[in-house]
C-alpha cells in the first residue's frame, strides 16, 4: 500500500511507465557519464568523486520530471529525447547531486550513507568532497550555456536554474532549514521552506524540460502549476518517510529529523494530516495537467510514483 | 621598491590610474551591493554572510581587469563601463569570493584571516559559510544569464566563466594543490597548477569583459594572450608575497605555503628565479597589447599594478 490515500502505490502504474523510466534513466546515465570528465584526467581524485557522486545512482527524479515535461511540446516525439532535453536533466541533476554532496559533509548534517553508498567525504576526503560538489554547480551551467538550443533560450535556462539554485531557491532553503533545528515552524514557514530547499529546483526542472522542447504558452503555464504543487508534495512524502522508512529502504540515514529536532510536515501536522495534504498537493498537480490530455502523460504518473514512493 | 625586478612600484604608475581605479572600486561596489540579495531578507544570516564576504574588501583584481579589458572595444568610452560590464566584474568577482569563503573553511586551509577581518566561517559558522560560497556561484551565473547583453553573448560568458570555474580551471587546480602538498612538482606541473587555480579565472575576467564590451576579434586575441601571462605572473607574485610580505600588509596569513608544506614558484625554482619568471611574464602580458595603442592603457597599468604590487 502507498504511504498517501487515494493515490495508487507504485506498482501498479502502468507497466509502460516502469519500461519508459528505465528507457530514460539508461538515457541519462549514458549522457551523464559522457558529459563529466573522465576520472583518469588530471586532477584524477576530484573527478573520481565527482563521477562517484552523480552516476549509477539515486531516483533521478530531476532527470525523469525534465524528460516528461519536454513530452508536453506539440511535436515530442515521445520515444527519443532531444540532445538540449538531456542537457537540462544533467544540469538539474549536477545540481542536485552538489547540494547532496555539501549537506552530507560534517559541517553540515554529517551524514556517511547516501544512495545505499558511503557519502563522498567519507569514501574520498571533506575537501575533494566541497571541490566536487562546486565542480558540479560549475558543470551544470557549462552544459546549459553549451545546450544546443537557440542562445536566448540556453540564457533563460540558466537564469532559471540559478534562481532555483541560490538564496530565493535551493541554498535559502537548506539556510532557513539550519535556523529551524529545534524551533517551532508555523505551516506557512515550514511550507516557505520546502517550498525553496526542494520545490524549487523540482519545479524548475519540469519549467526547463517543458522549455527546452519547446512547449508553448499554455504548456509552460501548466507545467509551472504542475512542478510548484508536486515539488512541495515531494517534501512532504520524504518527511514521511523520515518517520515511516528505513535505512535499507531509503538507502540513507532514517529516523534524522527528530533525531535532530527539525521541524517536519510530520512533526507540525501529525502524520495522518501530513499525509493528507501530500494527496491533496498530488490531485492539485494532476489538475493542473487537465488540459493537456495525453501530452501529460508522463507527468501525470511522474506524480503518482513521486507522492506513492516508498524509498 | 617593487619585488620585481623592471617593474615600476605601484605609487609611481601614472596618477590617473590610481584615479581610475577608484572610480571603478566605487562604481563595482555600488553594483555589488544592489546586485546581492538584501541582509534583511530572509534568509537573513546567509544573504548576510555573503555580504560580508562580498563587499567591501579586496584587491578586486578580477572586476578591475574586466573594467580594463573592456576598453578595447572599438567605441569604448573609458568613462562609462556599460551595465553589461558591470554584470562580468560582478560574476568573476562573485566566484573568485566563493572560492576564497570555501578555502578558507576548516577542511581546507583552515584559515582565520581574509581581507584583513575573520573569514567568513569565523565570523557566522561553517554551514553558512558553505552555504554562502555556494550561492554567491548561482548569483554569479544568474548576473551573467540577465546581462543587459544580445543571448548569443550572454549564453558564451556563461560558458566562459563555468570553463574558468570548474575543474579545467579553478576547482581543478585547487584539487592539484591539494595532491601537491608535500610533494616534489616540476616547474611545468606547478605552472599547470597555478595556470588552473588562479590564471583561469583571471585570464576569463580579461576576455570577458572584452567580450561584453564588444572587442573585435584582434582584441580579443590579445586580450586572450595578455591574460594568460597575466594570469600565471599574479600567481607567482602571490608565491613571492607569500615569503617576503606580512600578515598585516597581506590582509591574510602570511608564510602559510612553506609551513604547510605546498610546493611554490619559490620553493620550485627560488626567490631571485621566481621574480625573474614574473618579470618574463610581464613582458609577455604587455607586449600582447602591442597593436592596441591607447585602448589598452588601462590593462598596461593593472600588469603593472598586478606584479609590482606588495599586498
Amino acid at each position: 500500500m502507498s504511504a498517501v490515500a487515494g493515490v495508487p502505490p507504485v506498482d501498479v502504474v502502468d507497466a509502460s511507465f516502469d519500461a519508459w523510466v528505465r528507457s530514460r534513466l539508461a538515457l541519462f546515465e549514458q549522457a551523464a557519464a559522457a558529459s563529466l570528465p573522465p576520472g583518469d584526467r588530471v586532477p584524477e581524485r576530484l573527478h573520481r568523486a565527482m563521477r562517484y557522486a552523480a552516476l549509477g545512482g539515486g531516483k533521478r527524479v530531476r532527470p525523469l520530471l525534465a524528460y516528461a515535461a519536454a513530452e508536453l511540446a506539440p511535436g515530442a516525439r515521445p520515444g527519443e529525447p532531444g540532445p538540449a532535453v538531456h542537457c537540462v536533466a544533467l544540469a538539474v541533476e549536477f545540481v542536485h547531486v552538489y547540494s547532496l554532496i555539501h549537506d552530507d559533509l560534517p559541517c553540515m548534517d554529517d551524514d556517511v550513507l547516501r544512495r545505499g553508498k558511503p557519502t563522498v567525504h567519507v569514501a574520498f576526503d571533506e575537501a575533494t568532497a566541497m571541490l566536487a560538489g562546486d565542480a558540479l554547480q560549475a558543470e551544470a551551467f557549462r552544459v546549459l550555456a553549451d545546450a544546443p538550443l537557440a542562445a536566448e533560450l540556453r540564457a533563460l535556462l540558466v537564469s532559471m536554474l540559478a534562481r532555483a539554485a541560490s538564496t530565493s531557491g535551493m541554498c535559502g532553503g537548506q539556510a532557513i532549514d539550519l535556523a529551524a533545528v529545534g524551533c517551532q515552524l508555523t505551516i506557512d514557514e515550514l511550507e516557505r521552506m520546502h517550498r525553496m530547499k526542494t520545490g524549487a529546483l523540482l519545479a524548475a526542472s519540469v519549467r526547463m524540460g517543458a522549455a527546452a522542447a519547446g512547449a508553448d504558452a499554455a504548456a509552460a503555464a501548466a507545467a509551472e502549476a504542475y512542478g510548484r504543487a508536486l515539488g512541495l508534495a515531494f517534501q512532504i512524502v520524504d518527511d514521511v518517510l523520515d518517520v515511516e522508512g528505513t535505512a535499507e529502504s531509503l538507502g540513507k540515514t532514517a529516523g534524522k529529523d527528530a533525531r535532530e529536532n527539525k521541524p517536519t510536515y510530520v512533526s507540525v501536522l501529525g502524520l495522518a494530516a501530513a499525509k493528507a495534504r501530500a494527496a491533496q498537493l498530488h490531485r492539485e498537480a494532476i489538475a493542473a495537467l487537465g488540459p493537456l490530455d495525453g501530452r501529460a502523460r508522463r507527468l501525470r504518473e511522474l506524480a503518482d510514483y513521486i507522492v506513492g514512493r516508498t524509498s
